[in-house]
Parts: structure tokens; C-alpha cells; sequence
């Protein structure tokens, strides 16, 4: 998505060793106009796949994934960090390593949200590592649902994510990919 | 609001001790088309307050806030609970009480999308005790911005948090009004 492409090298920040802050529009502030431009594209993308629901993880998936669930008039999950006292005590929980905080985080979804054999789409901010992308297929799996598409504003090409899921045979589509990063350059698959 | 009155009547579980569980819509899963439907009525409750951006804390204020700049067409910014790497080291930090962890956490905001002067309309998914909104409100006097509204998708009245507000002089909405909760019935303002 051209406009996608445009904001990162007008509104992006690269730091050096690979990290893009785009603090500005998608992780600490959010441009609207842009989100709602990616639901609409998300859900043309994966129109075919008919989901019954969007997965998600908090935080910064929230804002795609739900203008891509307004679109595809679908309700969207987000997988939570930590189990609020609101939450059932049986729950899905899967591990997985935050690469922007350095550490370990739960990914925790209540059965009730994930029933089994619906068709589930993953839509998040980054797909990078693929870490956080993997730990909501594992919990797709866990729930006995079907995934139908794996979609990301933003991805890093050369840290190699893609790869991990290649073999699930599902639609990958990002909306901005980026194929190497130094410390000087970003460069965009176009 | 009708309809989140409606939705809360038929979706929203009960827990007892003035806890209500609306997981099904708002803080786990999220509908869009309700969250969309909320952001066009803040749009029109804080038309006249002409704020330059939206302040609203993770996880669950980022719905309704996105649906809310997405109207209002400003951008909206979420207090973090966590500084990832990307952030600036100076930022400003608050500590509040969160009442369904039972723990306090950190709200921070980078100086970069505070600035001072602007006009910060608030919005979050719940005003309740008010603990998290008033660590908002001090965020904005931090950052010697211009507090214009807060906005809730539920008020739990009886736990006063409005009060603490009502010296601020800026406009209070709520789409829901709890006046009391017992562990049998709701009752609405209506």
C-alpha cells in the first residue's frame, strides 16, 4: 500500500541495528485516517478467506485490526499480556518473546472468544521475527480453529518472519515491505 | 447512548461486588460496528470543545479513542504501561491504582505528542473510581496542555469518579450510566 510506504519514509525513524520507530502513526500515536485506509486494504486482501473472527495481539494490533473488523464486519479478539480478574480461569496461554521489550510476554485468550472450528484471520503491526505472529497461531491451534490469513502493516523481510509460516499454506500479506535496513538506508519491496 | 445501553443489558455479565464483565465488546473482544457507533457520538458530544488530539490510556481506551480521532479527525495518543526502546529517555510518567489488577501502573507519554498548549480531549472505555483518567489529567497538566473533556463509554456513577472532576470545568460524557450495581441488578440512568 503506496500510502503506508510514504508515511514510514516521511513519519519513520530508523534508529540503527534494524529498529523502525513509527511512534508517530502506529505505537504510541495513532494516525486514524491511516488505520482505516489499512482495514479497508486488509479487508479487501482477505476478503476470499471469510473469516468468522479477527485475532489479535495488545497493544499496537488493536487499531488494524479493528478498522480490518469494521471492514469485514467481523468481531475482533486481542490477545491479552495478563489475565484480567474478569477473565474465566480456564483460558488459553501461550509464550512468546517481545523483541521491543526484550522479555518474555504471556499471550492469553479466553476460550469463550476463539471457539473451535471458526475461521480465525491474524492481524497485527509488525511482522518481523515472526515471534508474536507464532504465539497467535499456536493459539488458534490450541482452540481447534481454522486459520485463513496472516496480515501485518509492516514488514521486515530480512528478519525472516514470513518463512516461520510459510508452510501453513494461508494468504501473508503485508502493506509495507521492507526488504533490508541499515543504519542509513530503508528499503522498500515495491 | 441506547445502543451501549442495550448491548451492556444483553451482553455485560454481572459479577458481583460492582464488577461488570463486558469482555464480549470491549476489553477482550471488540465489536467495531459499537465502537464505531461510540466514536461518532463523542464526535458530536465534543464537536465544540475543538480538540487538537485524543489522549486515552492502553489497552481498552484505544478503540473507542481511534473511533473518536477518526471523526473528530485528530490523532490520538495511548499512554503506555511499559517505555519500549523507541521511546525518548526523558517522557512524562504518573502512577495510578488499576482497579481490576489490583496493582499500580505506570502511564507514560512521550513529550513528542503532548506538547504544550494543545487542546486533549480524553476518552476511555470506563470512568469509574476515576484513577486512570486523573493520571491522564495530570499527564495533560504535565505537558502544560489544555484539558478539554473526558469521555467514557460506561460510567459506573456510584463510584464517584466524576467528582473528581467537576472542579476541571470541562464536559463529562458518558455513553452508559451505572447509578447502582448489586450483585442481582444494573440499574441506568436513562
Amino acid at each position: 500500500m503506496q500510502q503506508m510506504i510514504d508515511l514510514i519514509k516521511q513519519k519513520g525513524v530508523n534508529l540503527g541495528n534494524g529498529i523502525l520507530k513509527v511512534d508517530s502513526f502506529i505505537n504510541h500515536q495513532v494516525d486514524p485516517q491511516i488505520m482505516e485506509a489499512a482495514g479497508k486494504e486488509f479487508a479487501r486482501l482477505f476478503a476470499d478467506t471469510k473469516p468468522d473472527r479477527i485475532l489479535t495481539a495488545e497493544i499496537s494490533g488493536i487499531a488494524p485490526a479493528l478498522m480490518t473488523g469494521k471492514y469485514l464486519n467481523v468481531p475482533v479478539v486481542y490477545a491479552r499480556k495478563r489475565k484480567p480478574i474478569t477473565m474465566p480461569d480456564t483460558v488459553y496461554l501461550t509464550v512468546a518473546p517481545s523483541h521491543t521489550k526484550g522479555v518474555m510476554v504471556d499471550l492469553i485468550v479466553s476460550p469463550e472468544f476463539l471457539p473451535p472450528g471458526e475461521r480465525i484471520l491474524i492481524i497485527d503491526d509488525f511482522l518481523a521475527s515472526g515471534a508474536t505472529i507464532h504465539g497467535l497461531v499456536r493459539l488458534v491451534k490450541a482452540a481447534s480453529a481454522t486459520l485463513v490469513g496472516i496480515g501485518a502493516l509492516i514488514e521486515k523481510e530480512f528478519e525472516g518472519g514470513r518463512e516461520l509460516f510459510s508452510n501453513l499454506g494461508v494468504p501473508i500479506e503485508s502493506l509495507a515491505c521492507i526488504t533490508a535496513m541499515d543504519d542509513e538506508h530503508i528499503t522498500f519491496k515495491e
